[in-house]
Parts: structure tokens; C-alpha cells; sequence
């Protein structure tokens, strides 16, 4: 930034007045279309969404996450002074979050029914956080039994995207299930970003869960999956298509993505679409375009390869 | 870092003596075959690119990204501190990116010229921000039409990672139109860090351009994608080979990859490679592997699987 | 945090005292059955293990990564410092991987032989790191040859994903054949969450390795690949099943990945598993599903798209 | 933290326990004697007071402090946007004052009375800027002037301890005419530990006042300072006694410092005591004791040293 | 640093190789001197101890320093976590304060020792923390009583520098008393660097220790202070002059400094030099310079200063 | 910042306009007056002085300040590369300073002039840290002697607020004589901010210079220390008065400081003003007041204090 930059900016004088102008015409004019005011509210915070879950992490993994050195008479202190300041956070992030969506024009009025909802929720959610843990504990077990590579489940804790990803998953799922807003899609998309695995937190998930590598696994909204479930990267659960509206808007919430029952091993880069049922302990192959039902006990594979 | 480590210390002395001198002298000789002599040039700043791209979104989108509680009265101010803000730190970037690859010898004398250049991209730049700002709005307008899962086109602009790929794919475009060098690569593989999503800067794309879920896609330099296009996760627009010159390597810049054209959509792990054309409102089914033009109106699928 | 949530806390008052008390019990419980008190060593640093690589990066490519304007005088002693810097980190997470998985109750007579022992391993790795660049270097060569989009060897080592990831699995891959625990691991994963390429630590990987775009691609613990090969994004080098043993685990440590000979191309979305080999020369095309042996100069492809 | 602690810890098992029973046992003990719950409000936080002032110096001295390279064109952008943050910081820490101090038990009714006031005060503080910003200027010129040391008006701006002392007076003095409690005293607090000057908010001063060296100056509450005033390094402007009250406590709010009326010069270690005058144009020699009037144009000196 | 560079650097060629030898050269030689091999330990880091002392405030005002909102439920959880942060990070640092002073060169077998040591040391001190709490509340309520300005005792708490000080110094000197080096003076330093007064960790203080304004008070290693004492700003209770050795250095650790009786008021930048006693009810005023015993409730002032 | 303003923002309405309004037009204004147009160039940053510094006494006390561990091996290393380091950064700082008070319109031209004249200084002034060293040594030997409450030299260098004070004069005086403009004043007042000592850079100081405590010193641009002197807190060598101009400003740099010879000794308090010269061996006591000269061997001391 230390050039001599006198000569190009006399040329550029009033570029950013002119810029500013058009920008601010711009902003009013799209945003009021998107039924918005300018920025009434303050929008949640991904930076604080993350700190929430890096807390959680530790709540619920004590000595691979967060301090290290607990011993049995520190770690309630550890847990309690993390809760307490997750609840704080989460309270904070789901008020926003209610209130940036708030379509009504008495903000002031419904703002504390916004606050003392988003309190009653978080209260709700943290006394979940024991059964999560126990059910993630069925999910490192899985990946430890189902890698060869894996040398501990220790290992599978520390360091396995798919263990970061079906975390992550499991406290968005529990937040969707309690009518907040914005906030499990932040938590989601946060393990997508970091591990490339995209569940959305509508999709319901049973024990002992394991994906491998997980790059592009993609596992839609209306999803239901059993226990004991492998999946490998690729894996798209996905829905075929979707009916429209008299506007031709897709009708939301509709169950449009598969169900994948009990022991059910999916290859990597299967695409499976629809509401359609994969029956229990079933064999998926690599690649596979799917869009029917299969039996239980089904093994498919791809057709083979041709050679030129 | 607190360990006592003097014995062992002690049986490696000189061991870094002896890797400094083997890696000098590596460092040395192998610089010089890439015809560079060790780092006469500062090299463009990756976390620059970031924080000029973090500032572009605000720029783009205020009210979703950087500060909030933006009035009418305050949004021009934020933005021309922005804007100037932005101009800054591109002009040193542009200008550090034109001195790292000039082959030149005289660099004291062409440095002016750099400066000057990276002045004047700058200026034709960020004049062409409201129009991509328009451009997104389209794209916002068609993730929310285009996901039933969505539940605002707020959410999409928050979280979606197609719009921030294919935000950051609008700007890094424009530079790479500018002939900016280098630049507009970081800007694309720092979203495609992020989503999984690789779009090369030189790709051309229409209005309305959807990409769901999006980790594994890649749309290659010279693609061309028409308006109202939508594309799943792990779709390839690639190239199917390439003419090599008479040194046996690739030819640069040779229209090798698809041409797809308005309203059509691509499902999940589709393979399309090679200068064809994807005619108009056909759909591509998942896992395709298409290496041939495809008429308008046309609906692949994969060949059905094997029940083994 | 700023909200009056005295009525809602009033609401809530025990919870956290609950939530910790069950969470405690939960922990000692379920850390028991993985073997292991209550956080008795201090595990190891993702943070610092990032530290490590990029000081590596730099060490290897000193002018892109790291401190800028070096010279011939100055490089050497950028390097020795750097080094030493990263012989100290090295040691301290190598120690902290020992301790953190050994079985042993002894741990304060056998701390200080794994002290000594970190010691030792860093030696010998950090006297690998010259020929590592060397090998480094063909990699950039292959990635400038093989992409036609890309403008000079400069570009790759500043920002392909393919290279950011092999010099990962090369560093990891030292680490692993050196017995050191979960550190190569969490440095094939911090590759891996950056680049979407999942790399095992234990894989054999040859001179002039490219891989295009990269997102998706996977390569187990036991594969093996030759010189020159090049793999695009989505391709997977898998296990196709693997034995058990009496108690129903996988048994560890048995080949049961591909063998990839020289000069092989794979394309995008290929999936091959299980202990075959592909013959040196073969292309193999997208999304194609391969479990059997491919003798040497076959090129396969997937079957025709079907029109429906 | 790597040491293994784990003899001396159980020595120490118990230990935590113990004193955090003492600890909130005294908490609430204590606390409920200062008359206030544990931390039913959020106090106001010196990290944000620090961030107004640096804001607010940006905003007095562009192109001295904050972002460089200002033009005329850019500069009302950077004004703007940083009085709006300004305006949101400033509001949220007087509101936080307000309510820290506030002897209620009503808070949830008062709470929206509070963020009002604070609001209006803001409003009025901020408009005080220009006045604030001319009258620094005159202590600037005096000090170029009355330094033989000072090179340019630039260098009294860029670093004179006591331009920054008299900077936050100013803006303490004015928030502190407001009513506005706590914040006022963070901000010459922070003065004083950096510069050494403890100028109390409530002091009243005029323009052209130059302070040399600064540190251990004292001016205490109730002083009154003219035009065109220097003191030099560890003069006290303090009280002599003041009255207590029935039970013993000093009463608040009496006038008990000096007025020290134009154009005087007090030198080093000079203590001036109680509410009385230093005449125009006097010069008060160093480490002199004074508590009783002096008439205009007096010249005070310490007794000469006694040789031993 | 984007400067061209290159001729200038072309003459400084060699500059730092030169540079470099001189100053490895002067270090082994000097440090040699000072016996003690360059660096064999780990220093103490004054970042940590800032921390350290950071935590403790936390712990001994909570609700004024670190996390706001705190209950009675949640106090015990952040109260615990908090000391045991501090234990671990004032072992360590106990730790290498203990190391980085020993003689010896048997320091492998030692270290286990100084370990030990510092776990024993800790532990005592925490359990010191709740009558330190107790002792600074009534530091707290002098500093309100006598201190007209003062608003609340909140307020002193808050932002007092005196009440900083004293609490700085009540913590080093407990670490003093059990002879822990180094880090005593490096916790009153951080406190002298702040707020201008500088108290040695051995000064012996009584409770209701009220120290007014502050800047440049210093209170000797031996001086021993009663209770309910006051302090003005510049107050100095040092040594007259002290006892060679038969080398000529002075005796360390003889009693030097002042006996300051309960009830005693000290004004501005009064300088008491000695082993000399000031009587119980004492007021001593601005400036002067004492080195003789003083009676109880003796009233001394500098003599009239004289008009020229 | 998330309480409802709504209501306070209407009425605040055209506040932010208003103010920017106003300030925009005192800075043009205010700004012509002190002779430069708003921030034509960047000035010199604080921050990167500091860090400088920083870089400077880990150079000067390797194993004190920055990486600990260091061996004769691995201490060049370090040295070279904190060198280059601090080039690069001085070079910059100091190019800044040049430019920043640069009266000249024809800036363009003159900039490569004041990169050349910048590194040719840092050049000359790097050369001196080898004989800096040495000196500052002298001082640590000085500080341990002269003080019976230091435990070793270490801790000097370690934690002596002294020792920081003339680490830094010692530095910025050096600048000073090479006619660098603005960095010498900023090196010393970081020094003055943290210990309270504040010597100009240019007075010119001894061998074994010792200043105990520190607060309050002032030492004037044109004073003269000998060796083996040692001052106590709040001692001031300033000037008396001093000649003005035509014009009723100040002569810049004529001699008006004392001259101290060596081996004296001056007490806390003392004010010292004027071109006079305290004579070889003198011992000044506490609070004095002195403006004529001293023979050599003088013991003076303070009137006795009267009794009331």
C-alpha cells in the first residue's frame, strides 16, 4: 500500500462516490424486494456459531477437545463453566436468529417473546447433550470397527471427518427439531466446509453411523436412515425431483430423499434418489444411479466397464 | 517444548547445519530452472485476497456479511470505506501479481508501469461491482426457487456455499477478463477450499446459476454455461484431452471444455468432457459419463445397475 | 448476551448442575471402556501440527511460503531458524502422540524414553526433507505439464490444492514409516479438510504425481502408485472388502488397496477397489467401477449414457 | 503443562474444591455488602472504551491515527462509518454503565429507560466532536510551541503523551458533564496508565493546554484550569482535606482543588493543595508546596538545597 | 517492505553475516560472564504471567473482571475451572522461574526436584487466595472512604490503579514469602508498568491500604507498612544508603527501608529514606524529604517555598 | 449492540450527515494550516516499531527476550534471521518517516531518494548493535551492583524497568544522530508509556548508567551523562528556561540541559534545570531544586522539614 498512487487515484476521483451511489440505489431497491429493511436486526454471527460448537465439542469429548489435564475433580468445573457460557452463546445466536426472520413490523413488542423462546430452547437442547453423547460414542465405535486403517477410537475422535461431521449433525438435527431458525444450517455447513460431507440437520440418523473419507457425501432434508449404516465419500442422497406449486415454486417439506434401513453399506459415489427404501443389510456398489426400492439383503453393482 | 532434550540435542548437532546447506543449494539451482532468481519479488498475499474478497461480500450483501445495524443514513459510509478500503489493498495485490511473473530484468523501471496498470484494473473493477451485485441477486433468486429445503433467499445468501462460489467466480472472472495474473486464481481456489467447489476463473456463466449442495464440482477455463442453469454436487465440465505441442505439452488456451446451454440441469457426479455442446433444457442424470454433444431438450440417464 | 434473561435463568436453575452431573458420570464410564483415565497426557495439537506444515512449506518453497525478499544471504539462515523452530514443535507433538496412546500404567519411568525416542525420529526425518523437495519439484512439473490452464510452475506451488496435498501425504507419509502415532494422520486430515483430498499416510506414491482439481479423491492406507500417474477429482483408490477376524473386526494392516503402475491415468469419479493392479500406461475413464486387474496400455471407459 | 504432575496432583486432590467453596462463600458474603447481586448486569468492558477511543482519535486526527492514505473524496466515508461504529460501541457501554450502578431491583422495567438515555447521550456527545477537535488543535499548537524539543505540530500528534492525556480528558469531560457514569473514569484510567497523567474527568480546562513529559501529573476533581496553562512533569493539582461527614466519610462533590487561571507555568513536582487560586501569569517553581493563594505575575522557587 | 530494494541491498551484502559472527561471538562471551550457558532452560514467559494474573482477579472479583453473568449456580464452575487453569500455568512457570536460576549442572536429576517443588508451592498459595480476597476488600472500602471522588466501591474495583497495584502486590508477596523466584518481580513490574507505582513483592502491607492516584510510588523490599495507611502519588520509601561488602557490593537483604505505623498519611512525592520509623497517626506532608524516626501523631510539612 | 435503538435512532436521524460534515471541513482546514494536505503519504506505525524493538532485544539478549532453547548451533540462525527481519521493517518505518515530514511537492521524484538514504542508515545503524551490546551490558552489571534487592544480573535483564528504558534510548539515540526523523521520538515514548522514564533521544549518555525505579524520570534532548551514574524515580534533567525567537517561539537546539559528570548520584525527586554541570562524584539528594552548578564531590540535600 505504499506505492505512489497519486497520478492513477486523480484519474479514479469520484470513481467511489459513483459506485456508492449505484450500490445503495441497488441494496433498497433488491432488499425491499426480499421483503427486508435494510439490516432491521442483527444477523446471526458464524464466528460465534463456531465457537458454540468448538465449546459443545469439548462438553462432550473432554481431553481431545478444549484443556487438556482434566482429572476427575476438575473436569465438572470444566463442563459446568463451558455450559454455562454455550447456553449464554446459543441463547444470543438463536435470538437473532428468530428475530432476523421475524416478518412482523412489531419488533419491539415481540422481541422478548423472541429472547425468553430462544431461552426455553436452549434449556431444552443442553438436556440432550448426555443422549448425544452417548449415541456419538456408537458412531466412534462404528468407524473404529469398520476402518482397517483406524489404530484406535481414539484416533477416531481426534481426527476423523466423519466423527466432525455426524457431530455436527447431531446438534444441528436436535436444533431443527426445535424450530430454530438459520442456526443448524450455519452448524452444517460448517462441517461441509471442513470435511466436504453435506447432511442436511432435517435428516434423521440412527446409532453406530459411519462414513468414510466422506468428501461429497450429501444426504438431503427428508432423509431417514437407520442403525449401523456405512456410507463412502460420494454418496449423494438426493431427491429426484420435486412437485411445484401453481407458481412453479417447489412445494417445501414434502418426504422427497431416501430411506436407508438397518446394516445397509453404501459405496462411494452411488447417487441415490426419491423417497425410495434401501431394505436392511443391503450392498450398494461404487457409482450406482439408483431410483427404485431394493429388497433387503440386495447387493448392486455397476454395470462393467467397457474397454475401447 | 519444556522437556530436557540436551541429550538428545546433542547426538543431532549439526544436523540442521547440514540440511540448511543441502536446501540452499536445492533452493538455488531448482529456482533457477524455474527461471527465477529466489524471491526478488513480494509474492501476492493469500489472507489479502481473503480480506479483500470478505470485504467485497459486505460490499455485495450488506447487512448479511460485515457490520450490522446498517441505516439508510449509515450504508453509504460503510460502503465507500469499504470500497476504498478494497481498492487499496487490490491495487497492491494486482501490482505484486504482475512483478511476480514478469520475466523482465529492467524491474525498476517497468515497476511504474505495474503500478500504474493495476491502478487502472482496479478502477474498471469495482465499476463493474453493481452489476455483479444484480447478477447474484438472480443467483440468490434461483437457489431459493430451486431448493425446496430453502427456507428464505435470506438463508441462501447466508449459508449456502454455491452462492459464495459463485460469488467469489463472478469476481475472479472480471479480473481474469482484466488479464490479471495469479489474483483471480487464489480467489477461486479459496472457495473451492471452502466448498468443494473449483471453477475456473475463465469460465464463462449466464444469470440464474444454481449449484446444490456443489462439493465436487469443477467447470473448467473454457466452459460457457447459459442462464438458469443448475448443477449438483460432483459434476465434471472438464476437458477430454488436449493437443500437445511439439515439445509434448499441452497447448494453453484451446476451447476444451463443455458448452451447456440455458435451463439445464445436471445431476450429481455427472462426467461431461470435451468441446460439446448440452443442448438447451436437457437434463443430465446422475453419474453420466458424456463425452458427445447432446440435442436441446435431451434426458440422459445411466444405464440401470447390476444386481450381482 | 446483552438481553435481561432473568425470568428465563430463573426457569433454568439447576440445569447445569444436572447436565453435568450425568455428562461426569458419562465420561468416566465411556472413557473407561476406550481404555484410557480421564485425560492423563496431554494429547496432541492440531494447532501446532499446522504450525509445523507451515513452516515445512516454507522450508520447501522458501519465497512462495514464509517470509518474502530473501536472497542468497539471507535464505540459510530463514531456514536454520525455521528448523530448529520446527525440530521444537516436532519433538514436543511426536512426544505427545507417544505418551498419549501408550498402553503403559509406567508412564513416568517410560516418559523419558519417548522423549528420547521423539528425539531420534525428528532427527532422521528432518534429514529427509531435501530429498522430499526434490521429489516435490517433479510433482510441480507434472501439474505445470498436465494442466493446460495452468500459466507457470509458479502458479501450482502457490495455490494448486494437488500440490498443497502431496506435500502433505509426502511429509505424513515419512512420519507414518517412522512409527510416529496419529500425527501423520492429523496432517493427511488438515490436507484433506483444505483440499477435499484424502490421502492415507501409509499409501506409496512415485516421482511426477498430479492430481487435477482433486476434490473427492481418495487413496487407502496400502495403495501403491507409480511414477507419473495422474488422478482426477472424485477418483478412489478403496478397499473393496477385507477379512475378519474371529471377533468380527477388520483385521489391520493387510494390503487391500490398488496397485497403480507408471504413466496411468485415472478420470474423474473412477472408482477402483481391492488389491489389483493397473498396468503401467492404462487410462481409466470416469466414473468407472473397477475391481479387477487391468493389464498394462487398457483404456476403459463407462458404458453409453442411455437416453430415456 | 507437559510436566507429569501426577504425584504432586494427588497430593493436591481436594484442593480446588476447598477453595472454591471459601471463594463463593465470600463472593456473595461481600458482594451483598457492596449492596449488589453477583453480576446481575453485564459491567462495561475497557477492551470496547479502548476501541471507542481509537475510533474517536481516528475520527479527531485522520491520517495521524486509523487507516491511511485518506482523500478528500474518501475521507467523509472513514468519518462516517467509523462515527456509526462509534455511535453502537458508545451506546451499548453507557447503557452497561447505567445499569451496572443502577440501585434497582425494577431493572427489567428501567432497562429500555436506561438504553434511551443512553441514546440521547451519545446523540449530544457526538456533536460535541468539532468544538472537541478545535479546541485539541490549540493544545497541539502549544505544545509545538512550548516544546524547543518539538520538531513539527505532526510529531505533537503523533506521540506527545500529553496530547493523548488531554485527548481523553476532553472526551471524558464531556461524557462525564453528561451524567454518564463509570466510562468517563475507564477512559482517563487509560490515560493514566500509558502517560503517567491522572487528569480526573471532571476537571475543567481550557485551550492551549500543554503538559511536558507528563508522567505523575495529578489533577484532581474539582480543579479549574485557564487558557494557555503548562505544567510540567509530576505536578499535583490536589486536595488539602476535605469535610467528612456525620459518620465520618468525605463529602462528595465540594470544591477542594486549585483554579489555576491563565497563562501560568508550574514546573516539576510542584504540589499545589485545596481550593485555592495561582494568579494569571505566575510561574511556580519545582517541588515547591503550595496551599495558599498567589496573586497574578508571581514567580515561587523551592528554598535552596542545603550543602551537608 | 514492497520497495525496490535491490541496489541498496547489493551494498549491504555481507552486512549481517558480519553482524551475525560479532554478536554470536559477544553473546557466548558475555553470557559466560554472567555464568550461564546460553539459554540451557526455558525462561518464564511474562505473557503467562499476565495471564496468571489475569485469572486471578477473575477469581478474587467476579462479576468485575472476566465473564460477566455470572449466578450462584454458575460461580463454583467458572471459579473452579479458572484455578485450575492457574495451577497449571503457575507450576510451569514456577517451574522454569526455579530452573532458569539454578547453579547446578546436575539440572536433569534436579528437575524433577524443582517440579515437585513448584506443585508444592502452588498448592499452598491458592489455598492463601480466599484471606487475600478478604484482606483487598478492605483495601477496597479505604480506597472508597478516602477518596472523595469515588462514586462506589464498584468503581474502585473497577478501575483504581491503586487497588491494581495492591492486588498485584498482595499476590507477589505470598509467592515472595515461599521463595519463588523471578516471578514475584515480574507480577509487581506488570503492575509499576501500568500504573506507575512500584511496590517490591517483599514489602510487608497491612490492610486498608489506600494508595491515591499513584504514579511514581515505590515502596522498598524492606519496608513494613501498618494498617490503614494512605499514599499520595510520588511517595518514595527507599534506602539512604546501604553496606558494602568487602568487594564493594552492597549486602543484600538488610533491613533498609522505612517502618510506616497504622494510621499514617503520606502527601505527594514525599521522599522516607531508611530504617527509620514513622509513628502510629503520623501526617506526613508533600515533598518533604525524611530520614529520621518521626513520633506518633507528628504533623511535618516542607518549609514555605520562597517568592523570588 | 443488539438492544432495539429504533426509536433513539429516528430521532438521531441526520446526526452522522451533520457531524461529518463539519469535521470533514476543520480537517481540510486544520490540516492546510499545519502545511500538509490530508495524508498524502502513509506515516510510520507504531505497531511496527514495537515490533521492531522487540526484534532488537532478542538480538541484544538472546535466551531473555524471543525463541527460547537456543545452542551455539542454532543462536546465528536465529540472528540472522531476526536481522533481516528488522532491516526490512526499519528500512520501511524509517522510508516512512522520511516521507511523512517531507515539505517537498515534488514527491515522486524525491521517494527513491528516501528508500536509498533509508536503507543506507539501516546499514550504518545495524552495524552498531555489536558495540550497542557491549554498553547495555555495562548497564545490567551496573543495575545488578547498585541494587541489594537484585538477585542476579538476569533478573535485570529479565524485568528492569531500567534496563527497558535505556535499551531503548540507547537504540533511538543511535537514530537520532543519523538524522532519522520521527522513529527515534516513538522508540523512546513506548519506553516512557511502559516504565515512566522518559529521556529524549538525543541526550548522550555513559558507560554503567543505572536508574533505579524509574516513574517520573525525565532526562531533556540536550543533556550529558557520564559513566557510572545512577538516578533514582522522579529525578528531571530539564531545561531552565530557554531563548525565544523573533517571533516568541523557542530556538530549537541550542545546549539547556545539565551536563552530570561521572560517578554521581542523584536522588528520587530532584529537579535539575539548566546548562549547568554537576560535578564528577557529586551525590544530589531527594526532592532538590537545582539551577546552578555543582563542584565536583558535593553532597547536597533538601532543607529539613518543618515540624507543624
Amino acid at each position: 500500500m505504499s506505492f505512489d498512487t497519486d497520478k492513477a487515484n486523480e484519474k479514479n476521483r469520484g470513481l467511489i462516490d459513483g459506485i456508492v451511489s449505484e450500490l445503495c440505489a441497488a441494496a433498497v431497491d433488491s432488499m425491499a424486494r426480499l421483503r427486508r429493511k435494510p439490516a432491521r436486526h442483527v444477523a446471526p454471527s458464524r464466528v460465534a456459531v463456531l465457537k458454540i460448537m468448538e465449546n459443545i465439542r469439548m462438553i462432550l469429548f473432554p481431553g481431545y477437545h478444549g484443556p487438556p489435564d482434566l482429572t476427575e475433580e476438575t473436569l465438572p468445573y470444566y463442563l459446568g463453566a463451558k455450559l454455562d457460557q454455550t447456553r449464554n452463546l446459543l441463547e444470543d445466536q438463536i435470538t437473532r436468529g428468530l428475530c432476523f426472520l421475524c416478518p412482523s413490523d412489531e419488533c419491539a413488542r415481540l422481541r422478548e417473546e423472541c429472547i425468553e423462546k430462544a431461552s426455553k430452547i436452549v434449556g431444552i437442547f443442553l438436556g440432550f447433550l448426555p443422549e448425544i453423547r452417548r449415541i456419538l460414542m456408537t458412531d466412534v465405535q462404528a468407524a473404529y470397527e469398520g476402518d482397517p486403517a483406524a489404530k484406535s477410537p481414539d484416533e477416531a475422535i481426534f481426527c476423523y471427518p466423519g466423527i466432525q461431521a455426524v457431530t455436527n449433525h447431531r446438534i444441528a438435527h436436535e436444533l431443527y427439531r426445535l424450530d430454530v431458525p438459520l442456526i443448524p444450517r450455519i452448524i452444517s455447513e460448517s462441517a461441509h466446509s471442513v470435511t466436504g460431507i453435506d447432511i442436511h440437520p432435517g435428516a434423521v440418523i440412527g446409532e453406530r453411523f459411519f462414513m468414510d473419507h466422506g468428501t461429497g457425501i450429501v444426504v438431503g432434508e427428508t432423509s431417514v436412515i437407520g442403525s449401523n449404516v456405512r456410507l463412502y465419500q460420494g454418496v449423494t442422497l438426493g431427491a429426484l425431483s420435486f412437485p411445484l406449486d401453481a407458481s412453479g415454486k417447489p412445494i417445501k417439506g414434502i418426504p422427497r430423499h431416501p430411506v436407508v434401513e438397518d446394516d445397509v453399506i453404501i459405496y462411494s459415489g452411488a447417487t441415490i434418489l426419491g423417497r425410495i427404501t434401501i431394505g436392511k443389510g443391503s450392498v450398494i456398489g461404487g457409482n450406482v444411479w439408483l431410483t427404485q426400492d431394493v429388497p433387503p439383503g440386495s447387493k448392486l453393482t455397476q454395470r462393467k466397464a467397457r474397454e475401447d
